[in-house]
């Protein structure tokens, strides 16, 4: 069986890498189809699950007497509980690229490969550039700003999730640095890569 | 040109990569060379340079009226320097393989391809067992602490040469996880990728 999971950095490519690689395998790729089962299922607005599984579960502290604590939203809950069942269903069904929603956690026993994809600012901003002419009024301080803020969404879900550290290469198989990289020119050697990984771990 | 650097936790196969890229790609491989290169040029003991190479530059604090500080050793220094020195001769001389050493950091303006080797501590452990007879009295208790040993070592070289952190994938352009391979049924395809990324950057 191969399930390939994805986290990635905005702007770094990943979202491409993964679409490209699900292309070679011929294998399903899931990534906003995530969010609209998730919204089917737990009957919420999938503007709001997407914000959910992209900034995590908000949380507010309270102080009663002598005592500070923090409690969660528990509709944000229902949105994580549903993430975790739509993504195992997903796996259940077969190899599939799966890109970012803590699916490399919550697919853990199923030892998917697990892939972070990251690159430095400059490339990402350029990136950006190019594909989000929605993002053309900003500058370049701004779009960095929504860069970090984006990544910083995702580390917090990622962290609330597994506990784990996003973006700590020991829980990751292979990190891969796109800067300078044209994405459909190295995805071929890391699809090569991950036969040969999943021919080493014999899953095929 | 092609110079790939290699950094590495102790056990997990990263030096046995490098050599096998060296010999896919028909170039030199620099290791424990590096050290009689520097114990030749400072006129030191070989093991006295590897201490240093290894385990970063000794300091001691001192307390001068109301002033504390740290000193660090001469004669460490000139092996710091010689290293620097070194690893840009061989840099020089054409493409190659090197593994540790800080030469990721040293041969930053080469534009190396740089690789950081890791794994989970029980695959480690097993490589060791395998591969170090003379360790064979230490129990696994003695023998994880020889192993955080030695990469604390190199950690602490690595920040006192570059400043920045050891093992955190920025600094990387690929981090494998080699936890359950075979290192020699890896290395075709990293050798795969390498490739790719020294055309893609246009440095072949």
């Amino acid at each position: 069986m191969k399930i390939i999971t994805i986290s990635r950095e905005f702007g770094s490519g990943g979202r491409e890498m993964g679409k490209r690689l699900s292309d070679m395998l011929g294998i399903a790729y899931y990534d906003t189809e995530i969010i609209t089962e998730i919204a089917k299922q737990t009957n919420l607005d999938e503007n709001y699950v997407s914000t959910i599984s992209e900034k995590g579960v908000p949380s507010f502290n309270f102080h009663f007497g002598h005592t500070f604590g923090a409690t969660i939203n528990r509709t944000a809950m229902d949105v994580v509980i549903a993430q975790h069942k739509v993504i195992k269903e997903i796996a259940q069904k077969g190899d599939c690229v799966i890109v970012g929603r803590c699916a490399d956690k919550i697919l853990k026993d199923f030892e998917p490969f697990r892939i972070f994809v990251h690159a430095d600012m400059d490339y990402k901003l350029a990136r950006c550039r190019e594909r989000s002419p929605e993002d053309a009024k900003l500058d370049d301080k701004q779009m960095i700003k929504k860069i970090k803020a984006v990544d910083n969404g995702r580390k917090k879900m990622h962290e609330f999730c597994s506990g784990g550290e996003w973006g700590d290469m020991k829980d990751y198989d292979l990190c891969i640095n796109t800067t300078g990289l044209v994405i459909k020119d190295i995805v071929p050697s890391v699809y090569n890569y991950l036969i040969s990984w999943f021919q080493c771990k014999n899953h095929i």
